[in-house]
């Protein structure tokens, strides 16, 4: 590969995700992974392993957005049956982020408790397995603002950094950079999409050659979750 | 490359982006491409190729603000002399997508007049130099509602579509999705910054991997840009 590329492999053959799966030796079993390898994990199978998952009237189109309600700190806008809310974790996003597809009949899928807290487990299990160090990302899918579609987001991350703050970092001139902290977490959750969406069924995926400047302490909680005291959105 | 992987490449080399440079000239000198690969180039290039420079007073703290409120077509909030706006593409970002970094002092960039034309420039030039049919994805870097840091977006696309509709495809259970319109090229978009951000001075990189069934015609105007009356928050 030539200096500076980045690949982004998928790791199928993961069996059903059952409550408490041991999804690092799972993964560690289905892919050979690297030192700085980032390892990006679909909410739903996090949620599953985590034993997530209650019950839903299939039959009661209302029983999403109730549940969804029970999830939130914060209703911020309501169509129909859909509410977008604040969670206790401090995302925006869609019924809370809950989730009926890929999961049984009956049956939906809530958001991991701490997804840092998730994606540090499965980084530990990964490291005590393979012996190499990788950043661990959980990923969901989130609509935004002012733009059509759905992307793929970080909800939690191990052994990256939120955010990358290149302020005081020089431009290409020399001048000083204001005000770039790119959300790097945010930019790999959603690349790692882009090899899982071809198939589905791939809900890992490995991206290979981040920037190791990026490697080290983070979380999304700490770093990417804007508090509502500083967001002029809320 | 295992099957369903994807690769991002920098592309290096590039010289210095003057007025009516020829973008599609400059990318075929400096990268093999073939078909499929979706060429991603970042909006200030296009910005310096297109002539979109005008001069601003870099005495002048407010200067930046003016100007992006001429930009604009309206105003959404405003902290000290940041201003978040909705550009008369539809876009809604902060100053107008103005940008004072890696342009000469006293220099501002504006956004290109109609970034998917620009996009289809590109692509057109490419598919005559080399005769690849090759995507062409402008991005730029902005920032989001909810969460902290930014991200680079795509702002016009060309032989990619823009989202790509998975309603009524079914789920790894065999049931019906609802509403997954993924917007591949904001994630494209991001995960080629991926690589951009590592070196300073790399401002085009090349994608390649990306599902065929997202190829074909698109646009970020038409499919990406959420028009006002069906926006829960404008």
């Amino acid at each position: 590969m030539p200096p500076g590329s980045l690949t982004i492999l998928p790791v199928p053959g993961l069996p059903e995700i059952e409550r408490a799966a041991d999804l690092a030796a799972m993964i560690a079993e289905a892919v050979e992974l690297f030192d700085d390898d980032v390892v990006v994990v679909t909410q739903k199978v996090v949620s599953k392993a985590e034993g997530r998952m209650v019950e839903i009237d299939p039959g009661d189109p209302a029983a999403k957005r109730r549940l969804a309600e029970s999830e939130a700190v914060r209703v911020l806008r309501r169509r129909g049956d859909l509410v977008i809310t604040e969670t206790r974790h401090g995302y925006v996003c869609a019924n809370s982020g809950i989730d009926l597809s890929n999961v049984a009949e009956g049956r939906a899928a809530l958001l991991p408790e701490d997804p840092d807290r998730s994606a540090r487990r499965i980084r530990d299990g990964l490291r005590a397995r393979t012996g190499r160090r990788v950043a661990v990302i959980v990923s969901d899918t989130f609509g935004r603002a002012w733009r059509r579609g759905v992307v793929d987001v970080a909800i939690g991350c191990a052994g990256i950094r939120g955010i990358v703050d290149l302020r005081g970092s020089l431009d290409a001139l020399g001048r000083q950079l204001v005000a770039t902290e790119m959300c790097l977490v945010d930019e790999i959750a959603g690349a790692a999409e882009l090899v899982m969406g071809k198939a589905s069924g791939v809900p890992v995926a490995v991206v290979r050659g981040v920037d190791p400047a990026a490697l080290g302490d983070g979380s999304v909680a700490g770093e990417v979750v804007r508090p509502c005291s500083e967001d002029l959105f809320r």
